[in-house]
């Protein structure tokens, strides 16, 4: 454990070199300022990009970890959470990590999207470790006057929380823009994070059935678990095989409702394929640039008379609701597991490159940063 | 004038080989059925397609002509316009070209695509001329019982009718889908009928502004002479000029919504581009196979946050309103001109290859064809 | 059992009169008509309103029973069902009580509203007895040509199938129009077989909480076993202690969506009362004329910014779903029981003067006609 | 006009008494503050209503006038408007009433609501003029850090936006919210500012027909000078005459979109009875409390299948819009007179008692307050 007024985080310095352990005083809080102890963070795919350097104008050195659970150790004031509670100390909470969405421009206040709001900052991705304590793989995280802050009911644990993590709120968003009707039916591409809740989501909002197409192995047996109608193994390059078992089990018209969570150019031709006339095809997956793919408007857009859209992040009404619906629903998902059962291990601050291994290659579905 | 029982019709007898004029013996008429004189027909760029042989399943010889304007000359029994009056020897009357469309499998009840049903037959495109006087390029077009007949509003002359042809319900659905608010900036690519007409309502919605990009100088022409707020040349090839000044004209961020009626796959590429992050962009030109065009699935859809709609057909309901539209608004257009101003010329049968011909190297805007 | 070629059928002969059990001939098959042994009808509350001559232009003699599902004893060619299957002797069936709906008129072609279409006729209330078996209180059903008609997968039985009967495709179009969100709490008003369906599909389609405001214990004692949130009495006259509740339960603001499915004027007033600013509130319940409620257009609509919409009846997506959702969810419902928890008891023909009175006074949920 | 550093303003003081003009001294601004030289400001109905007393918890004594343009005298700071822009002094702006919306709490951020946040406060009503000159019948105005500026277009006159007013954002959100498609019937029930803006913005949306039944025959002159296809004068107590001239415009269906911009009960349902089945009733002209009306949820609402909405209100986005639509379309409306052609006449602000009574009894359709 650190001194009081000194605490340990792992730092991102840059592209493609290894996160390190740094140490930092703990700041004197601005009204309306709170400091928590991090009680969970997770390792996301984002994570994996950032590592990497695939995202355009990231501050690097970063302290990574945009979603996280803590409890608070100090206030700076009266502040208050969204449904208008006094944040106290020793309190349990979440909060959005996009912060600073400026509620004053075109974007947020004319286009209605927030989302693209050009001073929208997001804690563990465009803060630099030199700013402060601005993300969860930390044993502090400070919460700047403003940010979005939720208190766990009683009922919810940190655990269920941080299962939902970043891609719960996204995958909300997601499920949203896809107008999930009772009955429909429902293909996940892609069952990492994102594409786990999407599915577990749909599963949640009454669909027909909701299948799953994903390449590892660890992954599909992970989505049965969670109750999927079907988890179909991608086929190897050059194989339409789970194109084919989509069309079979749609009377050969494919999905009313497809959500794409892989990220990888190609899934979405093959997506649209599985998609019916008519029918609705959300990108929710391609959060860095993966290049190209051909698509013919002809035959895969206009005379398939399809909606394509793109989701983009999250606001804060995908997180308040995220709590109610893990609340509601957490507990019963993945057979009675819970929602936490989406969670493969926790690693501490000195294992987090095996993290971010673990999850690049597939060898995890989430890992939790626990960092004590 | 052909003998009382006979009539002429130019037939398309196969891909790439000459219309020829053909006479017909007139047909008994079915109870429900409905005998017209054609008063005029039109000349599309489907038309050209199918004297190509680029559309799937035409089952020729055919007789061209789909959205056509005719006066009734035999009814057999008490048939009903849509509106419930009943269709009287020597009205004046058009008809919805989509016939036959089931009302009874799973595209018609439960997906609600009626323009996807596998039934659905469309005049002057899927009915061979063996089977009878299916199209409009003829002195008499038969209406088989059930086909959705309008007789005209006494205020509403078969030209202006005829301008608007298949193009305008077509571009009724585009903008439909479009969604376009009041004071949205719009962006037409293309300008040929579907999109003179997509501009047309664009600007009757109420649009902010309506810019269009075009190729064919008669056809940027004809887009200002419409009232378009510009009409921008499209770059040559390898050239963005035209993408930057629609830029240059929305402060860097693009249009609120695009509406692509242009057929070329690029297009849908630089269309992308010139529309805003949360946007919409509506695709309504690609009625063929062109090819594909790269897209990548991260900056052009998912980070921009944009939603992307095809738009296949029409049904009923844009038929009906083209009349009111065409009733209420038609004469304004154009400067006064009245939407007959987009039709440049107008062919006997002997002339419709020349018709096809001009169409297809954008000489002429609009052609009719006029089987006297 | 009657002769082969009669069947028994009870006949309401007028309003305020005890329905009688009469003989008829099976008629002769028209080219695409189907009879139907019944195997399960249905006794709901309009029903009731029937048996009161409360709607108006029912051309008594009436066999009752809208919804009905039915084994095939014969066919006349090869009908085929909405899914494309062809209709077989012996197949277990349901169809759509709604017919006859024109696919030609304003209504159906462009207010897109087939479910106000004047052509259409609905079996068990606007066919007379005189016209033939278009009830299912009676041993045989014919189904006239035209009819959508849905074979039951194998998966699926005749009680699940009833148990849904012509309540739950009625709390389909409901729950659809109110567009609840994954997280949405949802209030229901009436635990009448509309309304517990309206409740069990809100719990299907991850709703954050669901409650139900109902007079009768017994209804509010089959709310909870369908698990409901919490199932709430309705105050005694003059007290608003639902109200009251439900707005605790809400942080005082009231639920995200109301249903209303009472048939009561005055719930209406006290469901706005428990709907949130900028809610959602769906009137379904008033399927007959219990005169006005008064209502503050300030301070109820306009400063509530409130959206109310009126439901009527359903369209064949609707019920196509219905068996959709039956197959996929129906057995979990309820705790385990399944949807036919929901049916209360089943009567012969000589006991439905027995069944209208227990519907009326509300001492049962939902009572099957079983015409054996 | 004033010593430079002081200013007179109308102030109410409360209900039912005379306005009375004070003299105030110019503030300190703040940091981001902005101070405005009035050019114009506006009466409108809700004046009247404040002059009374009708609305919960205004603050007398106040400044009223709501919307306004001025001309920037000062800035402390560089202070930017919605677009981007930095206030500049000299510069003619308005700005949105609407201010200290908190985008923080549950309406905001979850309900998207924000013109539901309890902490929003509007200039001319709920600050009082002890707090500092935040009305528009004053010489000067003061705007706080973080009022939505927007600097008018050199294209647009100070007349023209402020014949725009508070009305015209109020309609468009009332348009917006009734989805008006190319080709719908309209009805505007009431022809004051909001009603004759609303009637305007449906003729600029391309309606098929737009029609609007008003008391007054000034304004009914009005409405026929902004080019509306029928303006019709409401019945005498007990006579239906407008709702027959209504029903017989539209083959006894009625019209697909109604907007009630009346403020009397009774209306509503006369509205509702002009209406289609599953047409659309949007309810924007109830500010303030005028009582009840009788609502039969059977044959008014259920059966109809009609959709109700309430409009409270504006947000950022159609006061933006406001300013594109004018600058776009606010020339040719009212036969090419202009959108000023909306104002009766201006009064300075020793007239103001004058114009709050001829605005009451409508002798005026609209009032501007030129505070010189």
């Amino acid at each position: 454990m650190s001194a009081p007024h000194t605490c340990s985080a792992a730092v991102m310095v840059g592209a493609d070199r290894p996160v390190e352990i740094r140490h930092f005083s703990t700041p004197e809080l601005e009204p309306g300022g709170v400091l928590l102890e991090t009680l969970f963070s997770e390792v996301c795919g984002t994570d994996v990009h950032l590592s990497h350097g695939r995202l355009a104008g990231v501050p690097y050195p970063i302290i990574p970890g945009h979603v996280s659970v803590g409890r608070v150790l100090a206030v700076n004031g009266a502040p208050r959470d969204v449904d208008g509670r006094p944040v106290r100390v020793g309190a349990t909470v979440t909060f959005l990590d996009v912060a600073e969405t400026c509620h004053a421009c075109w974007f947020c206040l004319v286009a209605k999207t927030p989302n693209r709001c050009p001073k929208r900052r997001v804690y563990g991705v465009t803060y630099s470790a030199e700013e402060g304590l601005y993300g969860g793989w930390s044993q502090r995280i400070y919460l700047k006057p403003g940010v979005s802050i939720l208190e766990l009911p009683a009922t919810l644990t940190p655990e269920r929380v941080i299962a939902g993590g970043c891609a719960l709120p996204t995958a909300i968003h997601a499920v949203d823009t896809a107008r999930i009707q009772l009955g429909d039916r429902v293909l996940v591409q892609g069952a990492g994070p994102v594409g786990l809740s999407a599915a577990t989501l749909a599963l949640l909002s009454g669909a027909g059935a909701v299948y799953v197409v994903e390449r590892h192995e660890v992954r599909l047996a992970m989505a049965r678990e969670f109750g999927v109608d079907e988890a179909i193994a991608l086929g190897a390059a050059g194989s339409s095989s789970h194109v084919d078992r989509v069309l079979e089990l749609t009377e050969g018209r494919g999905v009313d409702v497809t959500i794409e969570a892989t990220g990888v150019p190609g899934a979405v031709k093959d997506g649209i394929h599985m998609t019916r006339d008519g029918g609705r095809y959300v990108i929710v997956g391609h959060y860095t640039d993966h290049g190209e793919v051909g698509i013919n408007p002809h035959t895969e857009i206009n005379r398939k008379h399809l909606e394509i859209r793109g989701v983009w992040g999250v606001d804060f009404s995908h997180f308040h609701r995220m709590l109610r619906i893990l609340d509601r629903h957490g507990a019963k998902v993945a057979g009675g597991r819970g929602w936490e059962h989406m969670i493969s291990r926790a690693y501490g601050l000195h294992e987090v490159n095996q993290a971010l291994s673990d999850v690049e290659t597939g060898r995890i579905v989430k890992g939790l940063v626990q960092p004590r």
